[in-house]
């Protein structure tokens, strides 16, 4: 019999419903077993108290080295650039990568979930926005931008001080009005709180801040009929603008142009993210970079941490200013 | 016993040997098995004259519906861009991707190689420059870009036609003396094919031309000391350029614009791939388009074919020229 005071295994499981640990493994992992099993193992698991936590525990012998990376697509810089680290950063530690780039359809981020839980992947790296995708605490999640839950693990950059760092480039290169220009998903999720730091840096600066806030799906033309509304005698009125994404900054620029107004000497811009052209030649734009290798890591490092108290609920990793040609040239 | 006139299955390879279905296919696949089973199964093998070519037949039970992506990278955009359709195109037949950016390792090549022999991926996808990657013809493989074998389909734009392409559209666009740039992998390739097609529609059209051919690792000043050594009175010898990609395009029209020629003005210049801003804005330059969404369905849909004389060693599909501000604008 176990031993007092030790928590009972898998194999105590199996002793007590007298049925082979390959079965037990079955039922706990809701793989097909015959009815009469799976009422004498279900019994077993609430006589021993035997806790799901410890499932993942007694399960290891079961690896596959492969885990599961749910990510939109690898065509927009950012998503690429994040499959290549997530990717390398397994393949170090000897695991494979399935990829499933799905476009945000919840049907195929679903059914990656149910591999993961069926133990066909050890776990799951996923950048989702979708709200109805369910994930099961107990099977090795992590994720990244957007927090699922109080026990899956979420990483991000500093998405508040990225804003607050964006204000305050701005207003050390003599910006005195600004405009923060923002369109995406309205869940809550980490790089919405871009908005909240770059008001906090606006108001510690003493710098006159304007919003647009566009939701995925609303039309372009709206930040078009915005600027065109804060011209007057053919002088917009902000001299610097913060634009969420480098994507959106390298639309602005270019509306920017349409509008006669020069940037950086007449308007300064910075995005965020920090996307290199053809992936590593020039940023498009003035910047906050993202730590795309450092997250990528972290996303790995948590998701094979056996300690489960050891996996802290969100980690933000630090964010970098770096010049595009979009503001005034630093000194040098 | 098997009837007459039927090419011997596996099955009979397991009678004849007195062993389990099972230790045939382990034995087939290089799994491991005991000595002696060994020796009965390759006997068997023998005196039944059982083809190497019907494993795959004989194995379609033991499918993994996994096919692996080897791939240097997902940060080079053209890259990115193939993996992303091919994802889509495995996901479509409901099959899944291990993804492998190799960084051109040939150790991390040849793993993934195994692994298919292994029947742990179903087939593989292959984008490699490695001279000396080693590939067993009996198993499925569909390569990108380089021919390995007459027996492993290649799946390429038709980079000939794309050479010869951009040589008629310049020569449409007014040019009389034009260059070809290019740096790359000195390997027999389809993309060194631009070269020739070039040339050929150099030719036929009656232009001018001169060649600066890099390869990867060289200097990119090298570009820059021959594009100065054809500037005479300020005026560059050349009133068009083909770059052997965007990439490169991108680069010498920031070398131009330093050595003050202007684009399309004085010299127009067409890149090749087709890469867009942020994966779906711009083009970069005006480009031959790789048709990267159909390459993906074709490398899918031959990896999967099971009859093997229905795969042709070279497949080759069509590029368009699209115009990117860097060569004069179409009439419209």
């Amino acid at each position: 019999m176990k031993k007092e005071n030790s928590a009972p295994t898998m194999k105590d499981v199996a002793r007590e419903a007298g049925v082979a640990l390959g079965t037990v493994s079955k039922v706990v992992n809701g793989l097909p077993v015959g009815d009469s099993y799976k009422t004498r193992v279900e019994d077993a698991i609430r006589k021993l108290n035997y806790q799901v936590n410890s499932y993942a525990q007694g399960l290891k012998a079961d690896r596959t080295y492969t885990v599961a990376l749910l990510i939109p697509n690898t065509i927009d810089p950012f998503y690429a650039s994040l499959t290549h680290y997530i990717n390398t950063a397994l393949m170090k530690r000897k695991y494979r990568m399935l990829l499933c780039a799905t476009d945000f359809d919840p049907r195929q981020e679903q059914e990656y979930v149910r591999m993961a839980q069926h133990n066909r992947v050890d776990g799951i790296i996923g950048l989702t926005y979708n709200p109805e995708l369910i994930v099961d605490e107990n099977i090795p999640f992590v994720a990244i931008d957007r927090s699922m839950g109080p026990k899956i693990p979420c990483v991000a950059c500093d998405n508040f001080f990225g804003g607050q760092l964006a204000a305050e480039k701005l207003a050390d290169l003599g910006c005195k009005n600004v405009a923060f220009l923002r369109s995406g998903s309205p869940l809550v999720n980490e790089p919405n709180k871009r908005k909240a730091g770059f008001e906090t840096g606006c108001l510690s600066r003493g710098l006159a801040y304007e919003m647009k806030l566009l939701n995925d799906g609303d039309s372009y033309e709206e930040f078009e009929r915005f600027l065109s509304e804060h011209i007057s005698d053919g002088k917009l009125a902000f001299d610097g603008i913060f634009c969420v994404t480098d994507r959106l900054a390298y639309l602005i620029l270019h509306s920017l142009r349409k509008l006669h107004q020069r940037v950086p000497e007449d308007v300064q811009l910075i995005g965020f993210d920090g996307i290199r052209a053809f992936g590593s030649i020039d940023y498009h734009c003035s910047t906050i970079v993202q730590p795309v290798p450092e997250m990528a890591e972290m996303c790995v490092d948590l998701l094979l941490r056996e300690n489960m108290m050891a996996k802290p609920p969100l980690v933000c990793l630090p964010v970098t200013y770096a010049y595009g040609g979009t503001t005034l040239e630093p000194l040098t």
